[in-house]
Protein backbone atom coordinates (compact mmCIF):
# COMPACT_ATOMS: atom_id res chain seq x y z
CA UNK A 1 0.00 0.00 0.00
CA UNK A 2 1.02 3.43 -0.71
CA UNK A 3 0.42 5.72 2.80
CA UNK A 4 -1.14 4.57 6.13
CA UNK A 5 -3.54 6.89 5.72
CA UNK A 6 -5.06 7.59 1.88
CA UNK A 7 -5.50 11.39 2.30
CA UNK A 8 -5.53 11.39 -1.37
CA UNK A 9 -8.23 8.72 -1.70
CA UNK A 10 -10.16 10.19 1.16
CA UNK A 11 -9.87 13.99 -0.78
CA UNK A 12 -10.75 12.73 -4.21
CA UNK A 13 -13.62 10.41 -2.55
CA UNK A 14 -15.27 13.17 -0.45
CA UNK A 15 -14.79 16.18 -3.59
CA UNK A 16 -16.65 13.62 -5.85
CA UNK A 17 -19.35 12.98 -3.39
CA UNK A 18 -19.42 16.88 -3.06
CA UNK A 19 -19.94 16.78 -6.91
CA UNK A 20 -22.85 14.45 -7.15
CA UNK A 21 -24.97 16.43 -4.62
CA UNK A 22 -24.11 19.22 -6.83
CA UNK A 23 -25.41 17.26 -9.89
CA UNK A 24 -28.30 16.48 -7.31
CA UNK A 25 -28.92 20.00 -7.13
CA UNK A 26 -28.50 20.35 -11.01
CA UNK A 27 -31.68 18.44 -11.27
CA UNK A 28 -33.79 20.42 -8.70
CA UNK A 29 -32.88 23.32 -10.18
CA UNK A 30 -34.46 21.70 -13.51
CA UNK A 31 -37.24 21.04 -11.90
CA UNK A 32 -38.08 24.63 -10.65
CA UNK A 33 -36.93 25.75 -14.46
CA UNK A 34 -39.41 23.30 -16.25
CA UNK A 35 -41.96 23.24 -13.14
CA UNK A 36 -42.19 19.43 -12.81
CA UNK A 37 -43.34 19.01 -9.00
CA UNK A 38 -42.15 16.15 -7.10
CA UNK A 39 -42.45 13.51 -7.33
CA UNK A 40 -43.00 13.22 -11.03
CA UNK A 41 -39.83 12.48 -12.96
CA UNK A 42 -41.64 13.17 -16.30
CA UNK A 43 -41.86 16.43 -17.96
CA UNK A 44 -40.01 18.67 -20.99
CA UNK A 45 -37.16 16.36 -22.88
CA UNK A 46 -34.70 18.53 -21.13
CA UNK A 47 -36.15 17.94 -17.49
CA UNK A 48 -36.32 14.47 -18.25
CA UNK A 49 -32.33 14.34 -20.02
CA UNK A 50 -31.11 16.14 -16.79
CA UNK A 51 -33.35 13.47 -14.70
CA UNK A 52 -31.71 10.93 -16.44
CA UNK A 53 -27.95 12.00 -16.98
CA UNK A 54 -28.27 12.57 -12.75
CA UNK A 55 -29.52 9.20 -12.74
CA UNK A 56 -26.86 7.04 -14.82
CA UNK A 57 -24.06 9.05 -12.47
CA UNK A 58 -25.92 7.49 -9.31
CA UNK A 59 -25.90 3.76 -10.73
CA UNK A 60 -22.10 4.35 -11.52
CA UNK A 61 -21.15 5.95 -8.00
CA UNK A 62 -20.65 2.89 -6.23
CA UNK A 63 -18.68 1.35 -9.09
CA UNK A 64 -16.28 3.86 -9.62
CA UNK A 65 -15.57 4.58 -5.92
CA UNK A 66 -15.22 0.62 -5.36
CA UNK A 67 -12.74 0.43 -8.53
CA UNK A 68 -10.49 3.68 -7.28
CA UNK A 69 -10.19 2.39 -4.13
CA UNK A 70 -8.72 -0.76 -5.06
CA UNK A 71 -6.72 0.64 -7.28
CA UNK A 72 -5.50 3.54 -4.68
CA UNK A 73 -5.04 0.80 -1.99
CA UNK A 74 -3.80 -2.28 -3.79
CA UNK A 75 -1.65 -0.58 -6.82
CA UNK A 76 -1.27 3.64 -6.90
CA UNK A 77 -3.05 5.62 -4.79
CA UNK A 78 -1.70 8.98 -6.69
CA UNK A 79 -2.58 6.86 -10.06
CA UNK A 80 -6.31 6.05 -8.60
CA UNK A 81 -6.45 10.12 -7.50
CA UNK A 82 -5.47 11.53 -10.75
CA UNK A 83 -7.76 8.85 -12.31
CA UNK A 84 -10.69 9.95 -9.84
CA UNK A 85 -10.56 13.84 -10.63
CA UNK A 86 -10.75 12.77 -14.28
CA UNK A 87 -13.67 10.34 -13.52
CA UNK A 88 -15.14 13.94 -12.24
CA UNK A 89 -14.43 15.61 -14.91
CA UNK A 90 -15.68 13.23 -17.66
CA UNK A 91 -19.32 13.28 -15.61
CA UNK A 92 -19.43 16.90 -15.53
CA UNK A 93 -18.94 16.48 -19.25
CA UNK A 94 -21.57 14.04 -19.81
CA UNK A 95 -24.12 15.83 -18.06
CA UNK A 96 -23.66 19.24 -19.37
CA UNK A 97 -23.49 17.24 -23.31
CA UNK A 98 -26.63 15.20 -21.80
CA UNK A 99 -28.73 18.17 -20.70
CA UNK A 100 -28.00 19.50 -24.33
CA UNK A 101 -29.21 16.60 -26.40
CA UNK A 102 -28.67 12.94 -26.00
CA UNK A 103 -25.80 12.48 -28.68
CA UNK A 104 -23.18 15.14 -26.68
CA UNK A 105 -24.01 12.74 -23.37
CA UNK A 106 -21.10 10.18 -25.81
CA UNK A 107 -17.71 11.98 -25.24
CA UNK A 108 -18.14 12.29 -21.29
CA UNK A 109 -19.37 8.96 -21.32
CA UNK A 110 -16.79 7.37 -23.66
CA UNK A 111 -14.22 8.80 -21.22
CA UNK A 112 -16.10 7.45 -18.24
CA UNK A 113 -15.48 4.42 -19.66
CA UNK A 114 -11.99 4.54 -20.39
CA UNK A 115 -11.37 5.99 -16.81
CA UNK A 116 -12.83 2.08 -15.35
CA UNK A 117 -11.04 0.28 -17.71
CA UNK A 118 -7.46 1.48 -16.14
CA UNK A 119 -8.34 2.14 -12.55
CA UNK A 120 -9.81 -1.71 -12.75
CA UNK A 121 -7.13 -3.00 -14.91
CA UNK A 122 -4.35 -1.33 -12.24
CA UNK A 123 -6.65 -2.68 -9.55
CA UNK A 124 -6.60 -6.10 -11.09
CA UNK A 125 -2.98 -6.55 -11.08
CA UNK A 126 -2.36 -4.96 -7.78
CA UNK A 127 -5.10 -7.47 -6.45
CA UNK A 128 -3.54 -10.47 -7.89
CA UNK A 129 0.07 -9.58 -7.36
CA UNK A 130 -1.23 -9.28 -3.30
CA UNK A 131 -2.96 -12.57 -3.52
CA UNK A 132 -0.33 -14.59 -4.95
CA UNK A 133 2.36 -12.92 -2.29
CA UNK A 134 -0.23 -13.60 0.55
CA UNK A 135 -1.71 -16.56 0.01
CA UNK A 136 0.82 -18.81 -2.64
CA UNK A 137 4.18 -17.25 -1.44
CA UNK A 138 4.90 -16.13 -4.95
CA UNK A 139 6.60 -12.82 -4.85
CA UNK A 140 6.45 -10.71 -8.15
CA UNK B 1 -7.12 8.36 13.02
CA UNK B 2 -9.45 8.00 16.19
CA UNK B 3 -9.27 4.05 16.83
CA UNK B 4 -7.24 1.19 14.81
CA UNK B 5 -10.92 -0.39 14.39
CA UNK B 6 -13.47 1.76 13.28
CA UNK B 7 -16.17 -0.46 15.25
CA UNK B 8 -18.45 2.70 15.65
CA UNK B 9 -18.44 3.78 11.65
CA UNK B 10 -18.51 -0.04 10.78
CA UNK B 11 -21.92 -0.49 13.07
CA UNK B 12 -23.30 2.57 12.19
CA UNK B 13 -22.65 1.93 8.53
CA UNK B 14 -24.58 -1.59 8.83
CA UNK B 15 -27.28 -0.17 11.02
CA UNK B 16 -28.14 2.52 8.26
CA UNK B 17 -27.56 -0.45 5.46
CA UNK B 18 -30.55 -2.41 7.77
CA UNK B 19 -32.64 0.76 7.73
CA UNK B 20 -31.97 1.18 3.57
CA UNK B 21 -33.65 -2.64 3.30
CA UNK B 22 -36.47 -1.67 5.96
CA UNK B 23 -37.22 1.34 3.45
CA UNK B 24 -37.21 -1.14 0.41
CA UNK B 25 -39.33 -3.51 2.37
CA UNK B 26 -41.94 -0.37 2.54
CA UNK B 27 -41.70 0.29 -0.64
CA UNK B 28 -43.02 -3.41 -1.34
CA UNK B 29 -45.84 -3.22 1.43
CA UNK B 30 -47.01 0.00 -0.86
CA UNK B 31 -46.80 -1.84 -3.85
CA UNK B 32 -48.52 -4.51 -2.43
CA UNK B 33 -51.79 -1.95 -0.79
CA UNK B 34 -51.69 -0.02 -3.98
CA UNK B 35 -51.53 -3.02 -6.30
CA UNK B 36 -49.27 -1.31 -8.61
CA UNK B 37 -47.11 -4.58 -10.40
CA UNK B 38 -43.49 -4.46 -10.53
CA UNK B 39 -41.94 -3.81 -12.98
CA UNK B 40 -44.09 -0.70 -12.70
CA UNK B 41 -43.27 1.81 -10.88
CA UNK B 42 -46.20 4.43 -11.78
CA UNK B 43 -49.76 4.32 -9.92
CA UNK B 44 -51.73 6.31 -7.09
CA UNK B 45 -49.53 9.40 -6.41
CA UNK B 46 -49.13 8.11 -2.42
CA UNK B 47 -47.43 4.93 -4.15
CA UNK B 48 -45.54 7.41 -6.64
CA UNK B 49 -44.05 9.41 -3.19
CA UNK B 50 -43.20 6.31 -1.52
CA UNK B 51 -41.15 5.20 -4.46
CA UNK B 52 -39.55 8.18 -5.14
CA UNK B 53 -38.94 9.12 -1.28
CA UNK B 54 -37.06 5.84 -1.53
CA UNK B 55 -35.10 6.85 -4.65
CA UNK B 56 -33.87 9.98 -3.20
CA UNK B 57 -32.45 7.84 -0.12
CA UNK B 58 -31.15 5.59 -2.47
CA UNK B 59 -29.24 8.16 -4.63
CA UNK B 60 -27.89 10.20 -1.23
CA UNK B 61 -26.98 6.46 0.46
CA UNK B 62 -23.62 6.25 -1.07
CA UNK B 63 -22.23 10.52 -0.57
CA UNK B 64 -23.57 9.66 2.98
CA UNK B 65 -21.41 6.72 3.79
CA UNK B 66 -18.43 8.10 1.85
CA UNK B 67 -19.01 11.82 3.94
CA UNK B 68 -19.38 9.58 7.08
CA UNK B 69 -16.39 7.83 6.73
CA UNK B 70 -13.80 10.50 5.60
CA UNK B 71 -15.04 12.88 8.91
CA UNK B 72 -14.72 9.88 10.98
CA UNK B 73 -11.20 8.58 9.89
CA UNK B 74 -9.98 12.21 9.31
CA UNK B 75 -11.48 14.11 12.27
CA UNK B 76 -13.43 12.52 15.10
CA UNK B 77 -15.55 8.60 14.87
CA UNK B 78 -17.46 9.49 17.32
CA UNK B 79 -18.91 13.06 16.13
CA UNK B 80 -18.79 10.70 12.70
CA UNK B 81 -20.88 8.00 13.94
CA UNK B 82 -23.68 10.41 15.77
CA UNK B 83 -24.04 12.35 12.88
CA UNK B 84 -24.63 8.77 11.30
CA UNK B 85 -27.44 8.35 13.60
CA UNK B 86 -29.18 11.95 12.95
CA UNK B 87 -28.88 11.07 9.34
CA UNK B 88 -30.56 7.67 9.63
CA UNK B 89 -33.35 10.03 11.88
CA UNK B 90 -33.34 12.83 9.22
CA UNK B 91 -34.37 10.03 6.46
CA UNK B 92 -36.73 8.17 8.50
CA UNK B 93 -38.84 11.90 8.83
CA UNK B 94 -38.35 12.96 4.95
CA UNK B 95 -39.86 9.34 4.11
CA UNK B 96 -42.39 9.28 6.52
CA UNK B 97 -43.00 12.58 5.70
CA UNK B 98 -43.07 12.02 1.43
CA UNK B 99 -45.50 9.30 2.12
CA UNK B 100 -48.05 12.05 3.15
CA UNK B 101 -47.34 15.09 0.79
CA UNK B 102 -44.70 16.21 -1.20
CA UNK B 103 -44.31 18.99 1.20
CA UNK B 104 -44.20 17.49 4.28
CA UNK B 105 -40.69 15.74 2.53
CA UNK B 106 -39.10 18.68 3.51
CA UNK B 107 -38.04 19.07 7.36
CA UNK B 108 -36.43 15.72 6.75
CA UNK B 109 -34.78 16.77 4.07
CA UNK B 110 -32.95 19.90 5.43
CA UNK B 111 -32.11 17.85 8.22
CA UNK B 112 -30.14 15.84 6.13
CA UNK B 113 -28.49 18.68 4.34
CA UNK B 114 -27.58 19.41 7.68
CA UNK B 115 -26.29 16.15 8.81
CA UNK B 116 -24.11 16.34 4.97
CA UNK B 117 -22.80 20.36 5.80
CA UNK B 118 -21.25 18.88 8.98
CA UNK B 119 -19.91 15.85 8.52
CA UNK B 120 -18.36 17.19 4.41
CA UNK B 121 -16.66 20.35 6.46
CA UNK B 122 -15.19 18.00 9.68
CA UNK B 123 -13.77 15.54 6.70
CA UNK B 124 -12.53 18.49 5.33
CA UNK B 125 -10.74 20.03 8.18
CA UNK B 126 -9.47 16.64 8.81
CA UNK B 127 -8.43 15.37 5.09
CA UNK B 128 -6.70 18.69 4.46
CA UNK B 129 -4.95 18.80 7.97
CA UNK B 130 -3.80 15.29 6.87
CA UNK B 131 -2.28 16.49 3.46
CA UNK B 132 -0.28 19.46 5.26
CA UNK B 133 1.34 17.38 7.68
CA UNK B 134 1.87 13.94 5.36
CA UNK B 135 3.42 16.39 1.93
CA UNK B 136 3.85 19.49 2.83
CA UNK B 137 5.78 18.51 6.89
CA UNK B 138 3.54 21.60 8.06
CA UNK B 139 2.00 20.39 11.52
CA UNK B 140 -1.03 22.03 12.45
CA UNK C 1 -9.72 -8.15 11.77
CA UNK C 2 -8.66 -11.12 9.63
CA UNK C 3 -5.87 -9.76 7.20
CA UNK C 4 -3.81 -6.17 7.56
CA UNK C 5 -5.14 -6.23 3.45
CA UNK C 6 -8.09 -7.70 3.27
CA UNK C 7 -7.23 -8.82 -0.53
CA UNK C 8 -10.23 -10.93 -0.68
CA UNK C 9 -12.80 -8.45 -0.30
CA UNK C 10 -11.24 -6.02 -2.51
CA UNK C 11 -11.09 -8.79 -5.17
CA UNK C 12 -14.61 -9.81 -4.24
CA UNK C 13 -15.72 -5.54 -4.65
CA UNK C 14 -13.83 -5.46 -8.06
CA UNK C 15 -15.52 -8.47 -9.35
CA UNK C 16 -19.15 -7.19 -8.15
CA UNK C 17 -18.23 -3.98 -9.80
CA UNK C 18 -17.81 -5.21 -13.17
CA UNK C 19 -20.49 -7.42 -12.35
CA UNK C 20 -22.54 -3.90 -11.94
CA UNK C 21 -21.06 -2.78 -15.33
CA UNK C 22 -22.06 -5.93 -17.40
CA UNK C 23 -25.67 -5.48 -16.10
CA UNK C 24 -25.74 -2.18 -17.00
CA UNK C 25 -24.47 -3.12 -20.62
CA UNK C 26 -27.29 -5.85 -20.93
CA UNK C 27 -29.93 -2.80 -20.56
CA UNK C 28 -27.66 -0.73 -23.02
CA UNK C 29 -28.43 -3.92 -25.13
CA UNK C 30 -31.69 -4.50 -24.32
CA UNK C 31 -32.25 -0.80 -25.40
CA UNK C 32 -30.39 -1.14 -28.69
CA UNK C 33 -32.58 -4.31 -29.25
CA UNK C 34 -36.13 -2.86 -28.54
CA UNK C 35 -35.24 0.56 -29.90
CA UNK C 36 -35.72 2.45 -26.51
CA UNK C 37 -33.82 5.56 -27.20
CA UNK C 38 -32.40 7.31 -23.95
CA UNK C 39 -33.86 9.30 -21.76
CA UNK C 40 -36.85 6.97 -22.58
CA UNK C 41 -36.82 4.04 -19.78
CA UNK C 42 -40.63 3.03 -20.49
CA UNK C 43 -40.76 0.54 -23.67
CA UNK C 44 -41.91 -2.80 -24.17
CA UNK C 45 -42.44 -4.92 -20.92
CA UNK C 46 -38.88 -7.22 -21.67
CA UNK C 47 -37.35 -3.95 -21.64
CA UNK C 48 -38.83 -2.49 -18.96
CA UNK C 49 -37.94 -5.34 -16.76
CA UNK C 50 -34.61 -5.47 -17.60
CA UNK C 51 -34.27 -1.88 -16.73
CA UNK C 52 -36.10 -2.43 -13.53
CA UNK C 53 -34.04 -5.66 -12.65
CA UNK C 54 -30.90 -4.00 -13.44
CA UNK C 55 -32.42 -0.36 -10.68
CA UNK C 56 -32.98 -2.83 -8.33
CA UNK C 57 -29.32 -4.01 -8.54
CA UNK C 58 -28.12 -0.70 -8.30
CA UNK C 59 -30.46 0.58 -5.08
CA UNK C 60 -29.00 -3.05 -3.01
CA UNK C 61 -25.35 -2.61 -3.90
CA UNK C 62 -24.36 0.05 -1.52
CA UNK C 63 -26.09 -2.47 1.02
CA UNK C 64 -24.12 -4.91 -0.42
CA UNK C 65 -20.98 -3.61 -0.18
CA UNK C 66 -21.04 -2.41 3.34
CA UNK C 67 -22.42 -5.88 4.94
CA UNK C 68 -19.92 -7.62 3.19
CA UNK C 69 -16.60 -5.66 4.45
CA UNK C 70 -18.44 -5.57 7.85
CA UNK C 71 -18.72 -8.97 7.74
CA UNK C 72 -15.31 -9.36 6.22
CA UNK C 73 -13.09 -6.59 8.56
CA UNK C 74 -14.94 -7.61 12.20
CA UNK C 75 -15.83 -11.15 11.60
CA UNK C 76 -14.41 -13.57 8.66
CA UNK C 77 -12.62 -12.30 5.53
CA UNK C 78 -13.03 -15.71 3.76
CA UNK C 79 -16.96 -16.38 4.71
CA UNK C 80 -17.55 -12.66 3.79
CA UNK C 81 -16.16 -13.27 0.30
CA UNK C 82 -17.79 -16.71 -0.58
CA UNK C 83 -20.93 -14.47 0.19
CA UNK C 84 -20.13 -11.93 -1.86
CA UNK C 85 -19.80 -14.87 -5.02
CA UNK C 86 -23.18 -15.96 -3.85
CA UNK C 87 -24.55 -12.57 -3.62
CA UNK C 88 -23.14 -12.00 -7.37
CA UNK C 89 -24.64 -15.47 -8.51
CA UNK C 90 -27.97 -14.59 -6.96
CA UNK C 91 -28.17 -11.26 -8.67
CA UNK C 92 -27.41 -12.81 -11.98
CA UNK C 93 -30.25 -15.46 -11.39
CA UNK C 94 -32.30 -12.70 -10.45
CA UNK C 95 -31.43 -10.54 -13.15
CA UNK C 96 -31.60 -13.21 -15.75
CA UNK C 97 -34.98 -14.72 -14.66
CA UNK C 98 -36.68 -11.04 -13.99
CA UNK C 99 -35.81 -10.38 -17.90
CA UNK C 100 -38.15 -13.34 -18.66
CA UNK C 101 -41.08 -12.76 -16.24
CA UNK C 102 -41.54 -10.83 -13.02
CA UNK C 103 -42.52 -14.02 -11.32
CA UNK C 104 -38.71 -15.54 -12.12
CA UNK C 105 -37.44 -13.00 -10.36
CA UNK C 106 -38.31 -14.21 -6.85
CA UNK C 107 -35.93 -17.62 -6.82
CA UNK C 108 -33.05 -14.93 -7.07
CA UNK C 109 -34.39 -12.45 -5.09
CA UNK C 110 -34.59 -14.89 -2.23
CA UNK C 111 -31.45 -15.95 -2.24
CA UNK C 112 -30.24 -12.42 -2.49
CA UNK C 113 -32.16 -11.87 1.05
CA UNK C 114 -30.39 -14.92 2.33
CA UNK C 115 -26.83 -13.78 1.72
CA UNK C 116 -27.84 -10.34 3.32
CA UNK C 117 -29.12 -12.12 6.18
CA UNK C 118 -26.25 -14.30 6.69
CA UNK C 119 -23.59 -11.77 6.01
CA UNK C 120 -25.59 -8.97 8.24
CA UNK C 121 -25.91 -11.47 11.21
CA UNK C 122 -22.00 -12.35 11.56
CA UNK C 123 -21.35 -8.46 10.78
CA UNK C 124 -23.54 -7.53 13.85
CA UNK C 125 -22.11 -10.27 16.11
CA UNK C 126 -18.26 -9.43 15.02
CA UNK C 127 -18.48 -5.65 15.68
CA UNK C 128 -20.64 -5.72 19.06
CA UNK C 129 -17.83 -8.41 20.03
CA UNK C 130 -15.63 -5.33 18.91
CA UNK C 131 -16.92 -2.49 20.62
CA UNK C 132 -17.68 -4.87 24.38
CA UNK C 133 -13.62 -5.61 23.47
CA UNK C 134 -12.80 -1.85 22.72
CA UNK C 135 -15.21 -0.03 24.97
CA UNK C 136 -16.29 -2.21 27.99
CA UNK C 137 -12.87 -4.46 28.35
CA UNK C 138 -15.67 -7.30 28.14
CA UNK C 139 -13.68 -10.15 26.37
CA UNK C 140 -15.78 -12.88 24.64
Amino acid sequence: MGSDSPFLLAGVSLLSALHMGYLARRVGRSRMAHKVLPPSVTGPPEFERTFRAHQNCVEFYPLFLVTMWTCGMFCSEVVAAVGGLVYMIARQVYFNGYVKSSKKRLPGFYLTLVVFATLSLLAIIGILRGVLHEYFHIHL
